[in-house]
């Protein structure tokens, strides 16, 4: 009974770091095009929220919660703008990225999972839904900077979000204690991402030749 | 009374046939850019199941089919994949692939044409609805590639699709037989597409030099 | 009491007009990628009335106005396909496009907000939908052109629009009068764009060059 409220706020609390990290990641990709301050601003945020934004648009999920709540556009285009007075330290802080990055991937697809699931969506729109939360938000980032989206060519960034949307469900269809499952979830998808940061590991490529018909 | 169910089924094994083709066609674009086994799915569900995701995010029209059924996700997937093992051989049906690919977009433009109607709107939202239906998987793809989209560039595709569009719509104008109206929207339909490529029929373009202002 | 038609609808025909501006100027935007007669209709559809549409889709506020009146569409078409013919003309009106794309620039946003102020969005919201609707088209269009967006990279476009919205959603707080309120919002909006264009004024560009992590 009062395990809910700590687990959640744990993860709210989680979820706005990773906002924030999601719109500086982005924020440093859009001073490598050299954008204007407005350009970095208006990257971050979508970068930071479009993965939400497109799961609640394909299932119809109204309203957003940015639009509801936009205090989470200011923290976006706040930890976008910060990151252009401080981009030297930013970008030394390598390692503290990678994993506030992969902390973000981990729980946004878990609140991906969670709408899905409260709309009583199929197991596979469930892992679905995480996976558009999780990831969806660093493709639009990569069109806007006119580049094939990483997530198509490199890492286990979806297959992370993917397994980790599966042991979350399998908690939700086993109804298993929700906190417990909450934490070993996050510790499985964070592992899982920063071993396979940490030993490159990668999909097998899949490379075609055949000129176009 | 028996006659509807029949026609409808076979335009819904069609449309099965048209997910698997364009996924396909997508899974060899995929690999043309060297994507990983996750990118080429990714790309296959997005061109495959993008137009009609576009199609009812715009007309509110929900649920969408794929978060109903989740089963079209999983042929789509599955379809894309499986032509990473089968790329060669894939390659080689050319001419298979044209007429699926054909088949795709006079079918997905049909079954735009079909929900709108549904949802009462009027002649114009009709068409628009079928083109988005079968033309913009393919613009999804195009962009997630990082080209200009074909559609914007060259052959009779959007065209098609208008064409067809317009036929069918005239049979509910019209109050005609269904089953009868069908069949010959597709076969119309089908030809004009098959002859275009044949013959290379393309639109004329617009080829402007000024300087940007 | 009569008040409120003439200033609407003045507003209602300077959007339209601002409709055609946007689809003539993607239109060239066509003609630099030679895309064929299709390509430039879609390209001017899709860059006039997209901002409209993302801003509706993300704030689920259905139907979109050209789903119900589809004359939006074929104006924009219509605009953007008699610029294949007059190409040379329309390239030498660089000061009256320059003035058009303004208007079009600040009427939309001055749409995008009473759309979320009569859903009882929050303040931010409304100026976030003001911006959207004003500027998202052209986003569309340069991702269509594979471009990095202009937006992002140069211009007082974005800011113009955040001014012109925050503004005008003064109006709406201070429960002035309406008509004054919109002509002295418009004046403001378009003179600051137009100063912004004579004399270059530029967003501060973020240049970064560590390498990609």
């Amino acid at each position: 009974m009062w395990g809910l409220p700590p687990s959640d706020s744990v993860l709210h609390i989680l979820s706005l770091v990773a906002l924030a990290a999601q719109a500086m990641s982005a924020a440093l990709a859009a001073g490598r095009r050299s954008m204007d301050w407005v350009g970095v601003c208006l990257l971050g945020c979508v970068t930071a929220l479009g993965g939400g934004t497109i799961r609640d648009v394909v299932l119809g999920h109204y309203p957003l919660p940015w639009v509801e709540n936009p205090s989470y556009l200011a923290i976006t285009a706040i930890a976008a703008f910060a990151t252009v007075l401080i981009a030297r330290t930013v970008h030394r802080l390598t390692l503290a990225f990678l994993v506030l990055d992969a902390i973000g991937l981990v729980v946004f697809t878990m609140a991906g999972c969670d709408v899905a699931w409260q709309m009583n969506e199929p197991l596979a729109i469930v892992i679905v839904s995480g996976m558009i939360t999780g990831c969806a938000g660093g493709v639009l980032r990569d069109v806007l900077c006119n580049d094939v989206p990483l997530l198509f060519r490199s890492e286990l960034y979806a297959s992370v979000s993917v397994v980790t949307g599966l042991f979350y469900a399998t908690a939700f269809g086993l109804k298993l204690n929700d906190e417990l499952w909450t934490v070993l979830t996050f510790v499985l998808g964070l592992t899982f991402r920063l071993l396979a940061i940490r030993y490159k590991w990668e999909m097998p490529k899949f490379v075609f030749n055949g000129e176009e018909k």
